[in-house]
C-alpha cells in the first residue's frame, strides 16, 4: 500500500513535468485526438497495450498458465498498472475540463482500469477483484474515432433507440411467455427429468426459445417433447420479431439517408432529387449553376 | 374451506365499505386508470405485488428452498391471495360493466389468480394445481397502459395478424417437412442411435430445423450425419422465411406511418397523399395553388 | 397377395357402382372441389383420415406401443389402406383427365399411399418399407384449397424462386467454407477430441455454422476453441445473408402488390394511385365517374 | 522426389506438344472459357475431378477407410495430382498473361493443389500437410462462370462490402461484450462448473450469444443461470442487428435495380429517373412533351 502511494506520487510528478515540457495544448492533441501523426501513433500504442493487458488478465486465470508463468504475469500487470495510471493522470492534467472528463463514461472506465489496480498491487490479489481489470477492454471504443466509424455506430444506436419501445414490449411478452412455459414444463416433466423447480423450467424455456439449446436440461417424456416441439416451432416464429423490428428501422434509416442530402431546387423548391442530379426533375431548373 | 369462505365474506364487506367511503367513480379512477398520481401509484404497487407473488410461486417449487423457507412461503402466499382477492372484488364492485369485466381476458386472469387460490388455502396444496397461480404474471400486461406502449403492442400485433395466413402456410409446410425428415432419419439411424421411433425422429427434426440442437438425440452413422447436414443447411434457408415475412410486414407498416407528414388537403383535410401529388385524391382539390 | 388382389377388384367394382349412382360430374365435384357443402365435408373427413393414419404409422414404430397395441395398429392400417385405395380409384374414375391426374405430383402421392400399402398387406411388413406410408402426409396440402391459402403459398414460392440463384451461390459458398473449416479443425483438434476424420470435421462445421450446436463433437484444445469462436462470430454474420435475401424479395413482392392494382387515369395516364383514391393526384381527373 | 521431377518434366513436354497441336488460342478457349461446347465439357469434367479428389482427401482421413482402401486412395491421389499438374501447366502455357494468371487468387489455388502434392508423392505423406490438398475445393468457384451466377455473387459481395463498416463496429461491440460477459461468468460460476478460466468463459459467451449452445460448458448455479438467461434474451435482440444491416443493404440494392425500367431521356439517354419526374435530371430535357 505504501509503495503504491509512493509510486502514484512519482507518476504524478512525472506527468506534471511532461505537461510543462510539451505544453498542455500539444499534450491534449496527442492524447485526446488522432488527427496528427503523433496522436495516431499514441492511439495505436494504447490499443496494443489495452489488448495485451486484457490478454494477461485472461490468461492469468488459467490454472496451468498461472503455475508456469505466475511471476511474468505479475510483472506485466505491474507494468500495465503503472502505464495506465500514468496515462490517466496525463489525461486528467491536460483535459480542458478535468472534472467533466473524470465523470464521463470513458473517464470512469479509465480510472477503474488504472488507479485501483495500482493500489491493489501490494495486496495479495484476490481473483474476483482482479477480474475488474477486464473493464479495460471498454477503452478500445476510443479507437472508433480513429477510423471515422462514429457515424456507423450512431446509425446502429439510433436504430436500437428508435426500436426501444417495441423491444421493451417484445421483451415483456417474452419474459411472460418464458415463465408460463417454464411452469408448464415443470408440471409436465417433473424433477425426474431434471426440471427440479419452476426456475429451472424457466431457464430451460429461455435456452429453448432463444434456440441456444445446451441440452443440459431436456424433455424426456413424450408429452414434454410434444410441448417442447410446439414451443420451438411457435417460438421460432415469435423470435423473428426483433430481427424484423431492427431491420425495418435500419431500412427506414438508409432510406432517409438516401433521400436527405439533396439541395432543394432554387425555382420550385423540390428537394427529393436522384443522386448526382444536375437538373430539377420537376421544373427543369439547373441545380448547379443557380446557386 | 370454511375459513376461506369466512375470509372471502370479510373481504367483500371491506370492499363494500371502501367503495362507499371513496365513491365508485374515484375508486374506478384509481384502480382502472393510471392518469392520476394515485392511479399510477396503485399500478406500480400492484406490479410489485404480482412480480413478488410469482417469485414466491417459483421459488417454492425448489426442494431446498421449500425445506428451508416453507412456512415463510406459505405466509406470503396467504397474504398475496388475500390481497389479489380483495383487489378482484374491488375491480368487480367499481367497474361500470362488472359482467363485461368478469368475462374479459384480463378479468378471467384476475379471477384465476385470486379466488381459487384463496379457496385452496385450507387444502394441502398439491403442486400441479398450485402452479396455476403462475398465470398471475399475465396481469403485468396491465402496465402497458402505464407507459403508452399500447401503440407499439398494436403495431406488433398487426404485423403478426397481417402475416397470419403466410405463417399458417409456413407452419403447415414445416410440420410436413419435419414429419417426413423424422421418418427418414428413423429409417437411416434406427433405435441404436437413440432414434427409437418415428415420433422421436420428428422431435429430433424439430430440434434440428429450429437450430435449437440439444444433442440428446443426434445422428451417429455417416449417412445419418450427411442427411442431418443437408437438413441443417437447407432447413436454415427455409427458416429464414418467417423472419422475412414479419420484416416485410413491419417495413410496410413503418412506411405507411412515414407517409403521414404530407400537407393536409385544404378542402377535405385528407392528409395521406402520394409523393409529388398535385391534386387531392379524395376530392380533386389542387394541393399547390390553394395554399 | 391373393387376398390383396381380390380386395382391390372388389374396391374397383364398388367405385364403378358409386360412379354410376352419383354421376361422374357430381362425384368429381365432391372429391376434387370444396365449394359445395358435400365437397367441404369430404375434404375435412379426408384430412382427419390422413392425420390419423400418419399418427398410426408413427406410433406403430414405438417398441412399447407396438407390443401393447400391435393388433389394433394392424387393423387400423388395413382400414386406412382400403379407404385410401378406394379413394384413389374414385379419383381416377371421375377425373376428366385420369392420365394427367395419375402423373401429377399429388396423383403419385395418392397412389403411393394407397395401392402399394394395400398390396403389402399380405407380406410381413418390414419396417423400412412400411415407413413409406408416411408420404401420405403430403396429401394434407390439398387442404390449402379449402381456405384460399393458395395465394399466400404462391407469394412464398415466388420469393424463394426469385432468390433461387442467390441461394445457390450462397449454398456453394457455405459448402466450400464448411469443408475448409472442417479440414482445418480436423488438423487442429485431431482424433483425440472426437474429430476422427475430415468428414466428421465437416459435420461439426455444419452443426456450428448453422447455430444448431448439438455438442456431440466440440473443440477441447485452446486453439480449437479460439478457431471455433471465430467461426461462430463470422459465420453468424454470413448466415444472416439468406434471411436478408428472402426478406428483400418478400418486401419487393409486397411493394409490388401494393402498387399494382390501381387503374390508370383516363386523362393523364398516371397509374400509381393511393389505395382508395377517387381523383388522380396528377391532374385532378375523377377516377370513378370517368370510366 | 526424383520420380516427381521426371514426371513433371514429362507433363511439361506433353503440354507443349498439345499446345502446338491445338494452337494457343483454341486451347485457351477450351480451358479458360465456357462458351463453346468443348469449353463447357472441359469445365464439367474438371468440376467432377475436383469434387472426386476432395472426396478422396476427406475419406482418406477416416481410420477405418484408410486401413481398407489405403492403396486405392493412394493411386487415385497420384492420378489427380498428375491431372491437376498437367492442367496447371496447360493454363500457364496458353494464358495470354501467364504471370498475371500465376499471381491471381485462383492461379495460386491451382498451383497449391497440383505441383506441391505432385512433389510430395515420394515422401511418406504426413497428414497435416496432406490436408492442404483440400484447398482444391476453392477451384469450384470457376463454375460460377458456367451459369452466369457472377451477377448474383456480385450483388451479395456488394451488400457485404457496403455493410463493411457497420459489421466492423458490430463485431467490435460483440467481442467486447463477449469478453466482459465471459469474465463475469468466470467469477459467478468458477472452476467447479467447468468455467476454469476467463478464456473458457469467453468461449462459453461466444457459444451462447451466437445461439450455438453446445452444452459442453453450461451454468449450474442459480445466479449463473439467471445471468445466462439475461445474456440469451438481450443477446438475441442484439444479434438481430447483422441480419438487419444486410437485409437493409440488399433491399436497397433490389430497390435500385427496380428503378431501372423508366423511359430513357430523348436527348441524353439517361434512364434512371425519379418516379413522376417531368424533366431529365441530367440535361434538363422535358420528359413529357418530347415524346
Amino acid at each position: 500500500m505504501t509503495t503504491s502511494l509512493l509510486l502514484l506520487a512519482g507518476l504524478l510528478g512525472a506527468a506534471l513535468v511532461l505537461r510543462r515540457q510539451l505544453g498542455r495544448a500539444r499534450l491534449q492533441q496527442v492524447i485526446f485526438e488522432s488527427d496528427t501523426p503523433a496522436g495516431r501513433s499514441f492511439d495505436l500504442a494504447l490499443l496494443a497495450a489495452i489488448v495485451l493487458s486484457v490478454l494477461v488478465v485472461g490468461l492469468e486465470t488459467d490454472a496451468g498458465l498461472h503455475r508456469q508463468f505466475g511471476t511474468q504475469f505479475r510483472v506485466l500487470e505491474v507494468l500495465f498498472s503503472v502505464l495506465f495510471s500514468f496515462e490517466y493522470l496525463l489525461r486528467l492534467l491536460c483535459s480542458p475540463q478535468p472534472l467533466r472528463y473524470a465523470r464521463s463514461f470513458l473517464g470512469i472506465v479509465d480510472f477503474l482500469s488504472s488507479i485501483p489496480t495500482l493500489a491493489a498491487l501490494g495486496a495479495t490479489g484476490s481473483q474476483p477483484l482482479a477480474v475488474i481489470r477486464i473493464v479495460r477492454l471498454l477503452r478500445v471504443f476510443r479507437i472508433l474515432k480513429l477510423g471515422n466509424y462514429l457515424q456507423e455506430a450512431q446509425t446502429l444506436r439510433n436504430a436500437l433507440i428508435a426500436s426501444r419501445r417495441k423491444i421493451l414490449v417484445f421483451l415483456l411478452t417474452m419474459v411472460t411467455l418464458v415463465v408460463i412455459i417454464g411452469a408448464l414444463m415443470y408440471v409436465i416433466e417433473g424433477p425426474a427429468s431434471g426440471f427440479t423447480s419452476i426456475p429451472v423450467g424457466i431457464y430451460w424455456a429461455v435456452v429453448t426459445i432463444t434456440t441456444v439449446g445446451y441440452g443440459d436440461v431436456a424433455p424426456i417424456t413424450p408429452l414434454g417433447r410434444i410441448t417442447a416441439s410446439v414451443v420451438m416451432l411457435l417460438g421460432y416464429s415469435i423470435i423473428a420479431v426483433p430481427t424484423g423490428m431492427i431491420t425495418a428501422e435500419l431500412s427506414q434509416a438508409s432510406r432517409s439517408a438516401a433521400a436527405l442530402p439533396s439541395k432543394p431546387c432554387g425555382r420550385c423548391g423540390q428537394s427529393h432529387h436522384a443522386r448526382g442530379a444536375r437538373f430539377c426533375h420537376q421544373c427543369g431548373q439547373s441545380l448547379i449553376g443557380a446557386s
